[in-house]
């Protein structure tokens, strides 16, 4: 039977894999060196077994990724029959192409130095791009949808005639695929970003949100930015309620607190980065990725 | 003509190097995101130039190393010809093979990441172990030794009788060929490592220091503790004075404080790790790797 084995920034969801898929959680010994290096040895002999390397890379990004690289090599090195590597948030998936000449393609030298350490499969959950997933090309890489997950959470709010917005254009397909699951209407704004400064700034619309309740749909929340924009163009339509979901929630830049100082009232995410807004889980859905590749 | 490429940890060394060979350094621009993800851009276009990228793999060592692989991938989508990376410090080099089983074996990770992103060399000064130069299969990779320049900084502080330790056997030919350009006298010590732990003690030894100047010498300063027990042995025996040389100061856990209580008057490291003892500088070093790799 295949072992999972938990990464150092996913142990919840390990937790929850484990249950849903009758699997047993590998013991691995973690640390950091005082210099900043880190450690890992998976203690487990995992006897020609698959491994299924849960590590998600959230901030801190770089160290993460190192993490993720050093749980495949060890599962291997464990005696692993063929290593997946779930990596529930992928982190530099924004740097999906060259927007700006000679730029770094950091999702692709992460993808080939996944490959470089032998990983056997990439699943990871709504990546941001799928351009990333091509960056792949010597193994199987597939992304997994939390948004059914996310539209059960939301229905379960018993929503007021609920407008689904996608603060970004490119997003709403998103924000339909949810309007979908829990009858209501979808919309969209749009965004710009300056590729220099990365400042972002939302167009002014007109919403018909009042007394309506406004579920404000992304993939990452990150600064925040982008739905503060949009809690602000929203508040001038007298909606009932604001409500942000997302599957990646990175809050940087103390992100929460602007979020709900912009009359946002609820934040929800999934456990691909786990936090306290993590209401959603995404094991299912990981679940049903693993299965069909180890059988398939 | 080729063109050096400054990563953000290199700054000094990579402008020491224009001036020793000549070459001129390539407008860069980094940043970090707010949630934490770094950004590479190299500006200027190479023309089919060499590009040798300068970036030590210091602490925060994930990061270092993801803005090496950014700059190599970026110095290629500048038109480069070929990418010589000169990593001065490189990190994980003590996590040099398996000790314990299915521990990831990160030096060699990190290799498998600098040859997928395509580096055409590898250059690093003084390497924790030779094991290391060996993970790379299918570059040339080499080590530089900035043994000879920490010599030359030594003979100039005049020694008196000068003793030169090593404060681990393994360590004592670096030992012995600095006790020889000096022409001081060369011992060492016996060290221990506890696996588990990470614990280092070191066996008591009587050695004739009294009134000399005594200069414990280390490839690497972590947390000073090698160091910190060596001065400990030297002081029993009355020595005039003791200096700290090493090649690579990491400083960790306030290293720096914890040699000076204990007795230790000087610290003296290279530029591979820049910072306030770096009062050697491995340019010469490495300018004459990178002709000798370049020249064919």
């Amino acid at each position: 039977m295949p072992l999972l084995i938990p990464g150092p920034s996913s142990p919840l969801l390990t937790q929850r894999l484990a249950e849903v898929c009758g699997y047993r959680v590998a013991k691995v010994s973690h640390k950091v060196f005082p210099d900043g290096e880190s450690y890992i040895r998976v203690e487990d002999d995992l006897k020609e077994e698959a491994a299924i390397v849960v590590q998600s890379c959230s901030p801190p990004q770089d160290k993460r990724v190192m993490e993720l690289l050093q749980l495949i090599d060890a599962s291997w090195r464990a005696g692993a029959s063929k290593v997946i590597a779930v990596v529930p948030y992928f982190a530099y998936s924004r740097q999906d192409k060259v927007f700006l000449p000679h730029e770094a393609l950091s999702s692709k030298i992460i993808a080939k130095a996944i490959e470089a350490v032998g990983a056997s499969f990439f699943v990871t959950v709504n990546v941001h791009s799928e351009l990333v997933l091509g960056y792949f090309d010597k193994i199987k890489a597939l992304s997994v949808d939390a948004f059914p997950e996310i539209a059960d959470y939301l229905a379960s709010l018993n929503l007021r005639d609920p407008l689904v917005l996608s603060p970004d254009r490119k997003r709403y397909p998103d924000a339909q695929r949810v309007a979908g699951l829990i009858n209501g209407e979808a919309a969209f704004l749009e965004k710009k970003r300056d590729l220099k400064s990365g400042e972002v700034t939302t167009e002014e619309k007109t919403l018909a949100v009042k007394g309506r309740d406004v579920v404000i749909v992304d993939d990452i929340i990150s600064t925040g930015g982008t739905i503060v924009n949009a809690a602000r163009i929203i508040l001038k339509g007298n909606p009932r309620r604001i409500t942000a979901a997302c599957v990646h929630g990175l809050y940087a830049a103390n992100a929460l607190e602007k979020l709900a100082a912009a009359g946002v009232e609820e934040v929800v995410s999934t456990d691909t980065i786990e936090s306290q807004t993590s209401k959603v889980t995404v094991a299912k859905a990981i679940a049903g990725a693993i299965k069909r590749l180890l059988e398939g």
